[in-house]
């Protein structure tokens, strides 16, 4: 039986095991695919404090060299359903863990277009990752759909190298950073089309090009990538069942990351929350950490 | 006129001014004393994220040069006053400034114990911070007044040097991350004395001992040194007359950090919440700073 259970090796869910283990907790973290979540995918970080120009891979690194120093025990592997009792149960595809206390710290993926072969033509031209996946498409031109920092973060990206970069905005305005649109804009290769929608998806197996919406009519754009950035959806709807979650799927927490389960607390992005950073993450993982500590203290 | 006036250069300010000159607003960063605020006295920071072990004088150093990277000004000043109408008018022992917005990241300040005497004494005897003036006592016998974490971290960085060290616990436990305490517990030359309280210090110019009371009745004690880390007060007291504080005189806010005026944010420390930790810092900077940036773009 662990102390705390944590779902989730992003920064939210790596900070709570530090606090955790820290308060002499046993813990143990559960993480499916790569531990550092969504910071990862970021070419640099410039906006956490006392870090002038880091890669999200390398802050992740580090934030996981950390959790390793500590007594924390980690498993690899995909969280399938979760019950309650007076305590908890994590089944992942290959055990099962018993918790006193849960932290929720599952994170977001990206919202799909909702177009038809759009499944089907991810990672045939059809990418969420600009930098995983944008080096593929030397020369090309590609689109990004979008208006926020990521949209804009990715078009930065691949303007660098891609011989023309159009970003598809469905309303009239970008929503990022100043500073990061006013840089964007000085690109030459780089064009803003506002009051923008995606029609259709051309080509079978492998994106060919777009049949683009504007208020002028329709435009059949050639294109070899389309880089999605639309936003997120929460990881959390195996919690359904069990927690409060909003009309859209985030866990509705109080603002010390209490649900309303007494002995569950949710952590990050995947937390109903305003304003989601890195720096929120972190702090979401040391108030959740502490709150189960509290917890476990009392009872 | 600026569009954020920020007070206070700790973490919450400083990472206030990293968001805000990101997004392209113009800020001043008010700071009267050393920039980093209360981390540069810990001697070691572990629980950040992505730092296994940094001193809080080195992350403050980094965080400044981050922010000395960004197109922010700074005073070194002191404030004395703020006025507001329709915009905010900070007076500094030298200067008035006026923003469109302000963001209080003042901080707090070390709680006195309410002993006769006591003012005169501190620097000659009393210290709130051991790691400036710990090593002026090597090999003598010191007190710690404090359950909490900064009390056991005095108390264990006074341990390596001190000939005993005495920590006086008001009530029957310790309240700090247990591993701290298991180490404290192992160090031969530190005893802890629960449901224990100072009656009287001892000596005119320079302290010469105490008398303490327990449950057992009262006792003198000789010692050289006394560290007091009974908690904080806010600094935030000549806000009183324009936004709401609660009875402490902590800054009540929103979880989004808005106080009862809709151009004044609080941020870190000095807001009313229940964990106050380095991530905490940092978060209600980011959050802090992007509702002055969403009022300042709808107004």
């Amino acid at each position: 039986m662990y102390d705390i259970v944590i779902i989730g090796g992003g920064t939210s869910g790596m900070t709570a095991s530090i606090y955790g283990a820290r308060a002499g907790k046993r813990c143990l973290l559960i993480e499916g695919n790569a531990f550092g979540g969504q910071i990862i995918y970021s070419n640099s970080v410039e906006n956490f404090p006392g870090f002038t120009k880091i890669s999200g891979a390398e802050f992740a690194d580090k934030l996981f060299d950390q959790v390793s120093n500590l007594n924390v025990e980690i498993a690899y592997e995909e969280v399938v359903k979760v019950d309650i009792d007076n305590k908890v149960t994590v089944h992942t595809d290959s055990n099962t863990y018993e918790g006193k206390t849960l932290i929720l710290a599952t994170g977001t993926t990206h919202r799909k277009m909702g177009l038809e072969n759009e499944e089907a033509l991810v990672g045939n031209g059809i990418s969420y990752c600009a930098l995983c996946d944008g080096p593929l498409y030397k020369d090309k031109d590609v689109c990004v759909v979008g208006s926020g920092n990521s949209a804009i973060a990715t078009a930065l990206f691949l303007s660098e190298y891609c011989h023309k970069v159009d970003i598809l905005v469905r309303g009239n305005k970008l929503k990022g950073e100043q500073n990061q649109i006013d840089i964007l804009k000085q690109k030459p290769n780089v064009s803003i089309y506002f009051e923008t929608a995606i029609k259709e998806l051309l080509g079978k197996d492998e994106l060919t090009g777009i049949i683009i919406k504007t208020k002028d009519g329709e435009e059949k754009k050639d294109i070899s990538g389309l880089f999605v950035n639309i936003g997120q959806v929460p990881n959390a709807s195996y919690m359904k069942d069990i927690i409060d979650l909003d009309e859209t799927g985030y866990i509705i927490t109080d603002e010390d990351c209490k649900t309303n389960i007494p002995f569950i607390f949710a952590a990050g992005d995947c937390r109903k929350k305003q304003v989601r950073q890195l720096t929120t993450a972190a702090s979401d993982g040391t108030i959740a950490a502490i709150e189960a500590c509290n917890y476990l203290d009392k009872n």
